[in-house]
């Protein structure tokens, strides 16, 4: 990767293309290999120590997508998206989570795993399992799954995919009906991936974005 | 936008490429129209409801640099990468912080502000401010920021450019240096922005994620 894949300004482009699709087209579905796509940049996606502490669960079945719909207040994306993703992360992380992480970079990587513990999986522990940060631990699993969001987003944008990000939807409902609990984990955001109906108004609002010089301080 | 700017494939090869850099090159600074769009990409980045509940601080200052590497356990990459971005949360929002949105979007969308918070204010403040979100506000605003912090990897990663997102630091530290608390800010999270080292052994690891079947579960 000596040059890079994309102009700057071409990004851009595509990010003031992007919007919070309100009403999509429901005769037009990804094909699963595009999906496939997405779901590697959900894997690939960066987390703190690279733990990640969260699931993806990808709602593909029509009866629970509409029982799934009136515990998001009726909104017609749970329905007529394409795909429906909810982020479910962590209730906590256990000393058993970091010896299964340290396995798996052993497994990658080739290292020996009494060595990744020592050089590794004793910092995470004395961090996250057993320091200051697992005070919030919840809060912290549900930060890196907003990662994962930011970056499904942008993908879907430099792919012309549209996404609906939901927080407004019951969170205890929809733990409930997924049984999400039970695994240890809890629903946080959601995404509805697929094309925007042709007549969603939404699409042509100019976008509203805080002068720069709110949001942007030099030090 | 009717064809994607990128292919899938092309994308992926950009996330399989990028990692958490822990060596930057001090000699490789990004230009100052390189880091313009960087800031675009900052304040193009959605957040719920448009709130924009954060701020980015741009640390040039090498002295300011200097002192903030040791409330990082003085890591390398706070005064070796080009730019040093802290994302700062807003410790509350408030019915006035709702009224200068609605005054901004009113601004752009040439929409009368009453009617606005009529149709959209009311709701913002019946859930964040009034509603049950508010008992969470300073975490609903800090997972905001992530998704700024997706936005900004996935964007790095699409133009060559190296990020380590870091929350290895003690944020109170942070918080008083930069005086946040007074604003009404905590920082939540770091992003350090440049190029690799060339001697960068953190760059040619093999990639660790969970199995797919860990992290995708179809319904």
């Amino acid at each position: 990767m000596d040059q890079p894949l994309l102009s700057a300004d071409a990004v851009i482009a595509a990010l003031h293309w992007r919007y919070a699709t309100k009403k999509f087209d429901p005769a037009k579905k990804l094909s699963a290999e595009e999906w496939t796509k997405f779901e590697q940049v959900l894997e690939l996606s960066p987390s703190s120590y690279g733990m990640q502490p969260y699931r993806f669960l990808v709602i593909h079945d029509p009866a629970l997508r509409e029982q799934l719909k009136p515990a998001a207040y009726g909104q017609s994306q749970i329905t007529d998206a394409s795909h429906l993703v909810v982020f479910a992360s962590r209730l906590d992380v256990t000393d058993a989570d970091v010896d299964h992480y340290m396995q798996r970079i052993s497994q990658v990587r080739g290292i020996d795993v009494a060595h990744l513990e020592e050089s590794f999986g004793k910092r995470i522990k004395g961090d996250v399992v057993h320091g200051p940060r697992h005070a919030e631990i919840k809060e912290w699993c549900a930060r890196q799954a907003y990662i994962a969001l930011g970056n499904l987003m942008t993908f879907a944008a430099m792919v012309s995919v549209d996404i609906c990000p939901m927080e407004g939807f019951d969170n205890k409902k929809y733990d409930e009906i997924l049984g999400l609990a039970a695994e240890g984990y809890r629903s946080v955001v959601l995404a509805a991936v697929g094309h925007r109906a042709a007549d969603d108004g939404a699409a042509s609002l100019p976008k509203v974005r805080l002068p720069e010089e709110e949001l942007i301080v030099n030090r």
